[in-house]
Parts: C-alpha cells; sequence; structure tokens
C-alpha cells in the first residue's frame, strides 16, 4: 500500500490497512465453507454460508442481519446499516455467496474450500467470484466508518448477498418481490464483476445476459448393440452432434432464428476506446484456460467478441458410453448442455423460442427431443458511461488505484437487469478482482492488495455519494 | 423337444435332452462369473472364467484341456478331443468367454451376474454372447458320443474359446501364431453369431469387421469460464460436434475419403434371398432397443444396412461438465468414441489411414487432435453359401431344427477372418441364439430350447462331416 496511511488525506486507506490482517482471516473461513448452489448435495453448506455471513455482520455492528429463507430460494442475506441523516440516499450493495462446482478437483494446487494464502494471492473456489468481494464490501463499510470517525455512515448501506446466482438466480425475482420494502433504494452498487487488469483498472459498465438449456435426444428405451442395429436405427449421439454444429454459421454466428434482431450495436466510439486498453494476447490465451489460439465470430476484436457480442457455447455433452474401453453400441439417449451470452436488448424468453423452434427444426425422425431449461435466463444490462453515480464511482476507483480509470463491460452474466427492473433505480459496478482469477475453473483465487483498494475504494464512495446523487 | 427321444433316427436329440437340466446348472454357475474384459477391474474374472470353462471340460473326459495365458492376452481355454481314426478331419471350434460391460445396470430386471431362469429364458450377461454358444457346444459332443455310443468322436475335435472378443481380440493374432500347431485344423466352426428368428432359422454366412477410435479434441490446459472466454475461444465441444456431424452426408453414406472403395456390393440374387425373409418392422425396432424409426443409408433395406452395408456410429461423446446443473464453462477437451461396421472387402488398416486424414481435415486451429485406436480392428468376412462345410451345417441345422434353413448374415463383428487368415481353412458359423437377445445391452438372456437344438445339430455336424470333407 503506497501513500501514508497516516496522511489525512487517505484516512480509508489507513483504515483498510489496519484491518488488513483479520479481513484475510474471516474471509479464509468463510472460504472453507463449500456453498455449491448449483449441487442439492451442498445445499446445507449455502444455508451454513449465510449464516456464517450474518454472524460476521452482527460482529461488525450491523443492527439490522436477517437470513431470507422463504421465497423458494436458497438462503440469501440481508442486512441495513442506517444513515445518520434519514435523507441521505440509499445504497444497496449486491452480492452472491454461493459458488460453483470444482471438478475437475484433480487439477487444483491447493485445496478448493480451505483459503490457501500464497504470497499476495489467496486461493479457493469463491475468492474471487463472490465472497472475496462481499467481504470487501464489509471491509469498506468498516474503514468508512472508521475513516468518519462515526458509528453511522455518510448513507444508508444495504446488503443483499443472494444464494443462487451460480444457478442462475431462479428465485430471484420472487425474492425481491417478497421484499421489496427492505430492498428499497437510490442506487444499487454491484458487486460481481472484475477490473480489465491489474495495472488497468477499470470500472464495468455492463454485463453479458445468460440462457442456459439442456437438449436431450431420446431414440430408443435402450442402448442397442452396434452390431445388431448399426446403420439401421437413428443415433442420438449423432444427432445431437448435427444439432451442435449447426448452431454457428462459418463466420462464427449463431443460427439460432432472429438471434441477432434486438442487439444493440456498439458505437464507432465505443469500440475505439476498448481498442485503447492494453491487450496481449498470449496472455489472453493463457487466462482462458491455456487455450492455444483464438476463435469466435468473424469482424470483432476478441475484447468485443466476449463484452458485446452474443455467443452460444456447448458447456457438457454426453451421450453413450463413457468408460474405459469399447463399448460398441448405439446410444438411446445423448443430451448437450447449451448456453448462450446476451447483450443488450436481446431478451432470454425470445431466445428459449428461438431455440425450441431450432430444436423441432434439428430434430431427426424417430428421435424425440426434450428441452430442460436452467431457470429462466438473465437478461444483459448497460449503464449510460454518463450517469452521475457512474463517474463517482470512477472517482473512488481513480483514488483508490492512484491511476485513471478507464471503461470496460464483462463477458459474464449477473442479476444487474433484474435487480435495476424490480427495484427501479440504476445499478453501478463496483468490484476489484481480475479477469484472470479463474473463476468457474480449478485454480481461482483473489490478489488480497487488490480487495484491499477495492474495499478503500468502497469507503471513498459512500463519503462522496450523498453530494453527487443530489 | 418334438419327436420320440427313444426313436433312434435322433439319437443326438435324446442324448442332449438327457442332458439338459445339468447343462442349464452348468451354464448359470458359469455366467455367474463377471468376466468382463473391456473393464481391467474384472481381469481376474476374466481368468477364473478361464478356470471353470477348464474344469468343466475336464470333468467332461476332454483329455487334453489347457489354459493358455500368455502372449499378451487375457486368460483363453483350448482343448482337443481326438477322434478314433487319425485320419479323421479335425475341426477347431472358435468362441469367447469375455463379456460387455452391464452398465446402466439398473436397467437389468435380473441381476447381470446370476444366471436366472425364467421360462425358456436365461437372463445373464453372456448367456447368448458367448457363453450360452460355448456351452452348447460341450453339450453337443457329450450328445454326439452319447449317440455314438462312443467314447471318441467322428472327427478330431478342438476348442478355443478366447478371452478378448469384446475388447476386438487384440491379441488375437499372437495367440493364434504362438499355437500354431495346436490349432491347425481342417475347418473352423464359428459359434457367435444367431439365427435369423426363433422361427425362421438361418445359417450366417457372413459378418461385419469393426474399427473403433476414439478422437479427443483438446484445447487449453483447464476448462474456462464462458463469461470469461466464451465466443473467443475455440470450443472442443463444439469441434468434436461438428467432426462428428461431418461423418455422414444427407444420404446417410459416410464421408470418410476412400471409405467405399473395397466395398463389394451383393449381387442382385442376394438381395432377392435376403427380400424373402419375414419381416416385421415393429418387431425389427422393438429389438433395436425401442427404436421408434428406421433410418439409415438410402437405398438398402434394413437387413442389408446391417450386413452387408458398412456404418460409422457414435458409441459415446463426452465433453465438459456432465453433472447435474448448469456449469457455464468453455471444455478444455472433448472426445468420441466411434466405431465403424465394415463388409468385404474393407481393411480395417485402411479405415484407420481414412479417419486420421478426416480428422485432421476437420481439427479446427486451436484444437490439438489425438485418435486412440481401439485394437488393430476385425476384417469383415463372408462364406461362398456353395462351400460343402455350409451345406453340412445346413443339413445338421434343418435336421434338428426339423424345417428349412435359410441362408443370413449379420452385423456384429468377430475374428473369423482372422481365423481363416493365420490358421488358413474355411470358417463356417454355426450358432443358435436370437437377434433380439440384447446382447451388449441390459437384460441379455438366451432362449435354452434353441441351444438345445443348436446342440443337436452339432452333434448331427460331427457325424455329418467325415464324408462331407472327403
Amino acid at each position: 500500500m503506497s501513500g501514508d496511511p497516516e496522511n489525512p488525506e487517505h484516512p480509508e486507506r489507513a483504515a483498510v490497512a489496519a484491518f488488513a490482517d483479520d479481513f484475510v482471516a474471516d474471509l479464509r473461513e468463510w472460504l472453507s465453507i463449500p456453498s455449491i448452489g448449483t449441487d442439492p448435495a451442498h445445499h446445507e453448506d449455502v444455508a451454513r454460508s449465510a449464516r456464517w455471513l450474518a454472524d460476521a455482520l452482527r460482529r461488525d455492528g450491523w443492527p439490522d442481519v436477517q437470513v431470507w429463507s422463504g421465497s423458494g430460494a436458497l438462503p440469501a442475506v440481508y442486512a441495513c446499516l442506517p444513515a445518520a441523516d434519514p435523507d441521505a440516499p440509499v445504497v444497496l450493495v449486491y452480492g452472491h455467496h454461493d459458488v460453483q462446482p470444482v471438478d475437475p478437483v484433480e487439477q487444483w494446487h491447493y485445496p478448493p474450500f480451505e483459503g490457501t494464502l500464497v504470497g499476495e494471492e489467496l486461493f479457493g473456489r469463491g475468492a474471487s467470484d463472490d465472497k472475496g468481494q462481499v467481504a470487501m464490501h464489509l471491509l469498506g463499510v468498516k474503514a468508512h466508518l472508521a475513516a468518519l470517525r462515526a458509528d453511522h455512515p455518510s448513507v444508508t448501506i444495504k446488503l443483499f448477498v443472494e444464494g443462487e446466482e451460480e444457478s442462475g438466480s431462479p428465485n430471484l425475482t420472487r425474492l425481491l418481490d417478497d421484499h421489496v420494502d427492505d430492498l428499497a433504494c437510490d442506487l444499487v452498487v454491484f458487486t460481481d464483476t472484475p477490473l480489465y487488469a491489474r495495472d488497468a483498472p477499470t470500472i464495468c459498465t455492463g454485463q453479458r445476459g445468460l440462457y442456459g438449456a439442456e437438449v436431450v435426444f431420446t431414440g430408443g428405451t435402450a442402448d442397442v448393440h452396434s452390431g445388431r442395429a448399426g446403420g439401421s436405427v437413428p443415433n442420438p449421439a449423432t444427432a445431437i452432434a448435427r444439432l451442435v454444429a449447426a448452431l454457428h454459421d462459418d463466420q462464427g454466428r449463431v443460427r439460432l432464428p432472429g438471434f441477432y434482431a434486438d442487439v444493440i450495436e456498439p458505437t464507432a466510439a465505443e469500440r475505439a476506446d476498448y481498442a485503447t486498453l492494453p491487450f496481449d494476447q498470449d496472455v489472453w490465451l493463457a487466462n482462458s484456460g491455456g487455450a492455444q489460439a483464438e476463435a469466435g465470430e468473424e469482424g470483432w476484436s476478441t475484447l468485443e467478441r466476449v463484452w458485446v457480442r452474443p455467443t452460444a457455447e456447448v458447456n457438457g455433452i454426453l451421450g453413450g458410453y463413457a468408460g474405459p474401453g469399447l463399448k460398441t453400441i448405439v446410444p438411446s439417449r445423448a443430451a448437450v448442455k447449451l448456453s448462450f451470452r446476451l447483450v443488450p436488448d436481446q431478451r432470454p424468453e425470445r431466445i428459449a423460442d428461438a431455440l425450441r423452434e431450432f430444436v423441432d427444426a434439428h430434430t431427426p425422425p424417430g428421435l424425440s427431443a426434450e428441452i430442460i431449461p436452467r431457470g429462466d435466463g438473465t437478461p444483459p444490462y448497460a449503464m449510460p458511461v454518463d450517469h452521475p453515480a457512474v463517474r463517482a464511482v470512477k472517482e473512488a476507483l481513480e483514488a483508490a488505484f492512484e491511476q485513471p480509470v478507464r471503461f470496460s463491460r464483462t463477458g459474464g452474466s449477473g442479476p444487474a437487469a433484474l435487480l435495476r427492473q424490480r427495484i427501479g433505480v440504476p445499478v453501478v459496478y463496483l468490484g476489484a478482482t481480475l479477469p484472470d482469477d479463474r473463476i468457474h475453473a480449478p485454480n481461482e483465487r483473489v490478489v488480497v492488495p487488490l480487495l484491499l483498494r477495492g474495499a478503500e475504494a468502497a469507503a471513498r464512495l459512500w463519503r462522496l455519494l450523498p453530494e453527487r446523487l443530489s
């Protein structure tokens, strides 16, 4: 941490530094709870994770802490810390405490659920996505109060940390509607996005949406010997492969009917801005699972492909015999897990309709098709870069990181659009993780000094906001 | 069993009837040994199965019984029972005692490794393929000797039962060459093919060959979050799907380069003969894993598609996340298990070359391809229908089944061509199982009265052969 922590111009930085060791110890404890929301075997761990967070908030002195276990959702945590001034703005910090599965677990260099600190890096599932960033906000609030030498923050701060984000937030609409008064606010601060790079901090202004579904083709009622019937009956694995092969054209464009109808293309100015960000192809590939080459839709840069262009990806494909050796069968069933990343103003429900039409057109005679949606999907979201709240976040980040902060987007998905729609206020992004944190993959980590900068930025933001939102 | 078992015109039938109860009890014992040769965890069971067969032969009085555990192969059983006349023909009965895996095990109505007799049906893995048919030959020899009231058969009978057929007989060439003197004979009787139907017994005159390989595409070194990189890097699962989709053209023809170059098309007379066999589409579909419709190469009947036309089938496809729920990744790896059924005179080594060329042409930039062959493959085989040994088998079957026996082929594969090549004598087929025995699938069974008829036919064949082969 550069600068003089006792310098009165940087009281938030000094406070963050004072709390840093406790912050890491607490986060490691939280990371040890395997709150894998997509796996029913871990739902009790999601509940434990919620209780851990609620207890931590109470220890920090938040007066109103609740664990919401209703609404059909896995447990969410809500807390409110009122400003001294009842007319002060109300902000709602959004995050999530559920995490992704950890397979292939044999590729982890450290146990996924211990929280292993190696130098500046803290390894563990959820370290970056999203427990680390939620913990960053707890630290930011403590630093804000310490810098103010007050018991009440400059703005009323509400915290809402859900437990189903990695499942596509299937019950979030009901949860928001059931708690509409608790969640009322003037601004949502969304905390589940990264900086562009360690040396190129950015403020995110948008996220892609998501629609996911599994398509299942069924032929017979049982696998059949390929010597007995091979060549005479439809093969569901071949058919599912043909469906996948038909998903893209030769230019890498998605061939669902009407897929691009609602896409808002970025302006030339936006594209020029993204082009100023440092981009190292080797680093990009290394951080993209060690990919050997780029690929994707023709006519767009790599950053544009993941930030402002929609996609169709196979997340998993499975049919027939997957064990050791050879088993000469025609399988009775094959399935593919597909997900579509969406950009404004695509809508998941329209993509669902288009997928149904596409599957119907690609189901050969003799096979039955089933589409199993994974929730209702997540709409995409983007924020105007000249909004006062965006400018305030940018200023707070620039002060904390001591350098200019540019704009970026992220290719991932989150419920920003849903929060915007149900709560009816703007959503801004404040995150301090990195794209190469290996979220959703083995060896997820977070860079601790960046979380500390992020906590400082949040603390500064709470001080700035009353004036900026007035 | 119809007819008078004490009628001196049917001494083989009477003898088979007398041994029938012991036959079923012994076979059930053998079926209880899970000799899954394709699974290394069951290799000790393959050895147990070989010892069980050797002990059974010794109990039956075969003077020379050997378990061959060398040559790199899983244990095979060899036995010889000499004719009284040292100039009598020598026949070699070929079968196998290894069995297919049993998954999905939850679809079995009876335990796969107990041998459950329900009416005329005996259920269990290997009941039909191929322990039941090997046991049928042991019974046939006993019935032949009993009918002759002799200690020595009319022909010298050698038995060779290998333990790697379900793995594609990868070490059979070496095994045959290492035991060339033991296996010398005038005729091979191949016992691993079915009748056409219970009410339409046939003599098989050919089998398709097989070449199997797994194709693996690898992108990165780890799965990557599809929000992070989706749309910007190659997806191995998409690529493997495109490879599979390219395997066939719109007419259902296989698109490997030169795939049909060596195919000998059946004559018009052969096609007309196959067309006289009773064919019920509903029954065919029910016996083909409950398929909902036929499919396949245009211009050929269903029986032709499986008997005399080559195919490419996906036996298994696997890439990315296959667990519960959604995991939004771009997988680092995807694989497909392919098998090609071949017809005379296609050669597995040529298909291997063609597959390599095809995979090279369908590997997109940024992915690495690996082809893992499953053994050297199995050449196809067919026998002229007017050969004296074929006519002798036909006569023995017609006497045992008391009705005309027509010609058929089978879509499955076996080492008939290899036996023909290494031993240098003709190979004829004698089998008494059914196409709807669900071999390689859950609920494999065999119809016991058919095995008894088959044993009677074998016993009659041994009596006929000295004259027919002279």
